[in-house]
This record gives structure tokens, sequence and C-alpha cells, in this order.
């Protein structure tokens, strides 16, 4: 990978922007984009400004929201170079900036836009949020079957200029129903004369404009295209999907899963960048309620005061054993939501995992048991018995709450993530409590 | 998406080869390897005897590992069938595949390849594992600067067929140095008279074929490419690497942060196809480290003994305190551990974020001691005061431990996710429980 230095410092010191021109020539759009955000403000709209129309637009595409909505803000006053920017940048990437803007703003930088982009984008913006529509882009190229391949090529160089990718070619019929997708591959090795028709085979993968975002990620891996063909109801060809913009959704996915899974409310794009706000908020909701979990917990312990008064050792184990039972389960969530988020188990497996699960987990709490009857057999051997009881019962009893809550979330139409480490180490402590002294009680004989 | 619905069992019973063929050809490959995945041995060995040579190179391509190894298996007393197989499927998938299996196996395999094929094969297989080397496919498309670019569509047109893609051309020296990429898109609107030269910009982003895996995801996650070369250190071209395999790789690293995160050892790939004694495996080693880390607690709390003795209110609460405690220390770790995956966060940036998460922790302390101050008016007011102080100091105390812990880990090269969930937890106990007792042991002046 190639290192981007570069030596800003001296140019705006000497006020050079000659120099600093020909001194970005040297780098591309994607190193210009990330020497952008390490900049400051004032700096970042000189640099922005030095840059040709095809480069600002392609710069402007890669930044971050935060440093988008800067640029657009310091260029605000200069009209015609913001209009040229927004009707610039391609319209998947554009539907994506502005959704993240507040109304009002959205609103008055659409009507910057030329009639036929602003189009364009109302119809975007009107899809559902997290629907396929909104990723989507119309520029695509489509041919008809009848023609020949020289014909298909004659019309690609016509109208593919604004494509945004020519690696895959459409094929529609009069009512622009949607009959193949072809890769560019196959028409470059083709025969000129040949028909397109003897081409296709009329499998192809397309996407409903109105499902979710997810369903694409999915289509994408399974299916190893660059881009997917968006199609309504009645299968007309709307628009395509390509796979870096699938990419990026994928990525906020695992974020979203990996934070839900840590309790943290909604994704946090960049905890540098965060306001402590933000942060505390996202945060606060799920602490307070994981207290008021836990108070079961304290109640179920106050029930036998009696019994932790005649054996205070029974108190030095409590935190080893609701640990163990909370650690396994969330090792047994942990492989129920990834498995669940990248569809290697379905809903339907639920009574498969839990047999297997049973006896994974008796075999963790008889090892553990073990353990736990090593340690206790110098520090308190007076109740090895009691320990290892409660081991084997509540390594399994916390496997199966990990296993199974994943499943009820899902079920219940929740991201299965919901079932955080927090909770299930809150509920795995409940029922530890429960076990251990209950099993004291019995065997102790109080 | 389209839905695989197949009564195959008719055909089976029937013995109708001949109908079973026929209604195969109404699938696509990714239907029929979804239809192969969920039958059994010796059927799916029937269903893939009536593909066709080209189809069940592609089939093949898109089944899970052990699937593979079964088809194999079930085919191997026909070795003209099998060296076919062997030869028709692209260099990395072929490369994928024999990494995983055992050594002897793979080394009688590959003596069924061409001696062209051979060579390919033990070329990648000598990349060191989780390279970019082991991803590549030597199959792409070089021209030289200096055709025309209708020379350069001959060219294509000749060496075509076998390249993985032609979305991406590569334009070498003499000496095979790559000079730049270009998108196929470029070339179709170009004019045939035109030389290649006039088209580059020699701004190119190229892999090395030793690096790490992770920065092909990185490069295209930053590039929006659909495939990028990989070069040697002298930038000769050597192979390609296509988008579809980093997703791949991509999906394998997040599940491996999320199950390290959960304390599972090495990524389990799919939990039901997971034998009992692997998924023991990879969660007792933690399970039983993290007991003998919780012996710590115990040995905290046992310090306190009397303390405990003379105020058994002061245990209602310890189960509450140190979830608290591992709560807290849980989200920062999910917050560290994910920034620094998608590099949103370096290791450099550290101590801007420990102040930033001293404020925020100070905050969620604030509010959590008000809500354990609630509770504790209806059952315990005479430890108010102990409970307040002490929960304020361990939501601090739990965050910062889940802060710097992935950085940690990351310094001494580590994985940032070995931070996972039940060790931020763990450790969190044991301060909690000193804390607790501590503050309790001074206010309330035993």
């Amino acid at each position: 990978m190639v290192e981007v230095k570069f030596d800003f410092q001296t140019f705006f010191d000497e006020k050079n922007w000659r120099g600093l021109k020909l001194a970005l020539n040297e780098y591309d759009s994607i190193q210009i984009a990330e020497i952008l955000e390490d900049l400051e403000e004032n700096q970042e709209i000189v640099v922005f400004r030095l840059l040709s129309r095809e480069q600002a637009k392609e710069v402007f595409q890669l930044l971050s929201q935060e440093k988008q909505e800067d640029i657009i803000d310091g260029i605000a006053h200069n009209v015609q170079n913001l209009s040229n920017l927004l009707n610039d940048i391609e319209p998947d990437d554009r539907t994506a900036f502005f959704e993240e803007l507040p109304g009002k703003v959205s609103q008055r930088l659409i009507q910057l836009l030329s009639p036929k982009e602003k189009q364009i984008t109302l119809q975007l913006l009107g899809y559902p949020e997290d629907s396929i529509g909104r990723l989507m882009t119309p520029e695509y190229v489509a041919i008809k079957a009848h023609y020949t391949v020289d014909r298909a090529f004659q019309h690609i160089r016509k109208y593919g200029r604004d494509s945004e990718t020519l690696n895959v070619i459409y094929i529609i019929d009069d009512e622009r129903k949607l009959i193949d997708d072809i890769k560019i591959k196959e028409l470059i090795l083709a025969d000129p004369q040949e028909k397109v028709a003897n081409l296709i085979d009329s499998k192809f993968v397309a996407l409903n404009v109105m499902d979710d975002q997810e369903t694409a990620i999915k289509a994408f891996t399974d299916y190893d295209r660059v881009a997917l063909p968006v199609v309504n109801d009645e299968g007309m060809l709307l628009g395509i999907v390509t796979f870096d913009d699938v990419m990026d959704v994928a990525e906020e996915e695992s974020t979203e899963d990996f934070h839900k899974f840590g309790s943290i409310q909604s994704a946090i794009t960049n905890p540098l960048k965060e306001t402590i706000f933000n942060l505390y908020k996202n945060r606060i909701i799920w602490l307070v309620a994981l207290v008021f979990m836990n108070v079961f917990s304290g109640a179920a312990i106050s029930r036998y005061e009696s019994v932790i008064q005649t054996m205070v050792s029974l108190v030095f184990f409590l935190p080893l054993l609701i640990a163990s039972a909370g650690n396994a389960g969330s090792q047994s969530a942990t492989l129920m939501i990834r498995a669940l988020a990248v569809g290697d188990v379905q809903v339907k497996d639920w009574y498969k995992l839990i047999w297997k699960e049973l006896l994974v987990s008796l075999l963790l709490g008889l090892t553990m048991a073990a353990t736990v009857a090593l340690v206790a057999s110098f520090r308190a051997p007076e109740i090895i018995l009691v320990l290892v009881i409660t081991m084997v019962l509540i390594v399994i009893t916390g496997s199966l709450v990990g296993l199974v809550l994943p499943f009820i979330f899902t079920k219940f139409k929740l991201d299965p993530a919901t079932a955080s480490a927090p909770l299930i180490t809150s509920i795995a402590d409940i029922c530890g409590i429960l076990i251990y002294f209950s099993v004291a009680k019995w065997i102790l004989g109080f």
C-alpha cells in the first residue's frame, strides 16, 4: 500500500497554492480523501477548491459524512460550485449523504440540482430507510435481446459514459422488464454478429427495491457478482446496486451486531469523533436496565441470609460460580448470534442445537467442577460437594440461556445480538445464585 | 430472491435420473450448490455426476469445504472425472480447498493436475498462510502500453477466456512490471485507434504478495475496486485478487473477532456442523482460565470475612455492583475492539480516548449511583453511602479496564478482541470487590 506522506504545512505557511496544486497531482482521489480527513477545517476547503471538477466529485464521494458536511458548508457561498458538485456525484452516494442531513438542509440542497438529478434524488429518497431502493443507482446500461453483440457495443459506447459500471449489462424487454444480466466478459468474447438472445440463459438474481438492505448483503456473498439488478414487484428494472455500497452496509451491520452484543444501544461510528453526551446516552440505558435486573440477584441472596451467616465461606465462591455461568452463556450466545447473522443457522434449527449444547455444556460443567474441586480442596473442603454439583448445573443453565435467548429475540423480530453479553451474564447471575444456595441448603441440610 | 424448492425424493425413489437431470437444468449453479448442501451423502454424488463439466466446476467452487471433500471422496474411483474437476476449478478456489486438506490428501490430489495447473498450485501453496499470495489467481489479462485500444481488444479476445474477470485490465512493461490498471469501461468507451498509453494515469494500488490478507480487506473497502493486482517486491505483476474472495475473508475475520470477544478460542464456522468435541475444546480453555482468575475474587472476599459477618446486607448488593463494573467495561471494550478492527482508532489515540472515557464513565457512574441509591433506600438504607461511592468508583474502573486492555493486547501483537467480555468481567469483578469492601470498611468504620 502506498503511504500518504505529504507536508502541507510549508505550502500553507508560504501560501504557495500553485505548488500545493502541483503536489496534489501526485496523489489519487483516495489518497487526497485521506489527506483531507486529517486536515483542519480552514485548510481542507483550500485543498478541496484546488481540485478539478472530476477530482472534486470523486474525492467528495470518499469522504466521511462529517467531512462532506464541512465541505458543503465551506463552498456554500459559491452557488455555482456547490451546484456542480451536487450534480456531479453519483445518485447512490448523493442519497447516502442527503439521508444523514437534517431535513431542512437537504431540501435546500436538492433545490440546487438540475431537474433530471432532482427527480432521481427525490425518487430514491422516497424509498423506505434501510431499503434496497436507497442503495441503488439508476445509472446502468440495458440492451434488448434482439440486438447483435456489435449493436450492443454501439449502444454501450453511446449510453455507457454515465453508467457507474460496465462490468454487467442488463437485458430488458419492451416493457423494461428484466430478462437477464450478462457479464461484459461474455459480450467481449462473443462473435460480434451473434445475437444477444443466444448468450442469455435467463437465470439471474434480482433484488426487490423494497427489500431490506440485509438481503443485498446475503445475495452478494452467495452470488459473487459485482453488481445486482434491482426490480419492482412487476419485475421492471429500476436500478443496480454495486458491491462497494454493499460492503459498506455489511461493515455497518457487523459493527451494529458487535455493539449490541456489548450492550451499546445504537452503533457508534467512531468513538474518537463521537460527543461525550452521545457516548453516555448510548450506554446508560442498558446499564441502568441491568442494575434493575441485578436487583433480583440481591433479592435472591437475601432469601438465604441465614445460610450465609452460618457458612460465610459460601460467599467466597459466589463470584466464581456466577461468573462461570455467565461466561459459558456468553460463549453460546456468541456462537448463535454470529451463526444467525451470517445465515449458517436458522431459527428452525434450535432444537438440534439444544441437544448438542446440552452435551457440550455437560462436558464443560464436569471439567470446571473438577477445577473448582481442586481449588476448594485447599480453601474450603467442607463445601466441595456443594461446589461441584452447583458448577455442573449452572454451566448447563448458563449455556442454555445463552443459546435460547438469541432465538427468542429473532422470533420476536428483534436483532439476535440484543442478547448481549451483559444481559446473558445478568440472567445467569440470578439463576446461578438460586441454584447455588438451594444446593447448599439441601446438601448442608440447613 | 428465488426460493429453491425442489422435490428430489420422487426422482430418487423412481431412479428417474433423466428426469432429475432435466429438473436440474431449471436451476443455476448457486441454487444447485444450495440443494447439494442439504442432501445426504449418497444422493449428493448422484446429483453432482449429472452436472455438465462446466456446471460441475462452478457448483464445486460454491460448496462448503465439508461438501467439497464429500464430492472428491465420492468421485475418487473415477480418476478421469476427478482430474477434470480439479483442473477445471479456478486456481484461487483450488488453493483454498487444498490448504484445508490433510497434507497427504492434497499431495495425492495435486498429482492429478496437468503440469501447468500443478505448477500454479504448488506456487500458490508456497506463499505463507494468510498471505495475499494464497488468495490470488494468476488468471488475468495484461496488455502493453504501446498497444492501440483496438489491438488491446484483440489481445483480450485471444487470452481473456481463462481470465477470472475482464472488468479490469492490467498494463505491464517488458519486464512484466505493473504500470497501471484500467477499468474495462474506459477501454470500451475509448476511440479504437487511441493508444493505451494515453488512457493511463499510473496511479494504481497494488497488493504485495507477502502481505497479510487483512491489508486486502482494507484496500478493497477504501478503493472500491472489483479486483486488485498483486505484485512482488520488484513490482512485477504476479496475479490478481477479486472482491468475492476478499468478502469471504472479511466475513471470517469478523466472525473471529466476535468469537474471541465471547471468549471462544478459534473461530467455529458453523455450530450445526461442528463436532461436540471441537465445540468443547474451543470453549473449555478460556472457561478454566477464568475460573482461576475468579479465585482471586474469592480470596479478596475472604479478606473481608469479618465485615461480611457484621453486615450481611453488603452481600446482597455484591452481584449488582460487580456486574455493573463488568457491564461498563464490556461496553468500552466493545467500542475499542470494533474501532481498532475497522481502523477508526489507532493505538496512538489511546490517551485522547482515556480522557473522554473518564468523563463518560463519571457521568455513567453518577447516574447508576442514583439508581442504586433509589433501590437501597427501600432495602438497606444503612449502607446507601457505601453503595453510592462504590458505584461511581467501580464504573470508572471497569470502563478504564475495558478501554485499556484492547490497546495493551494490540501493543503485544495480539488480537484486541482477546480482551473478551468474560475476561473484562472477571478483572472488573476483582477490582469491584476490593473497592466495595474497602469503601465499606472505611465508611462504616470497622
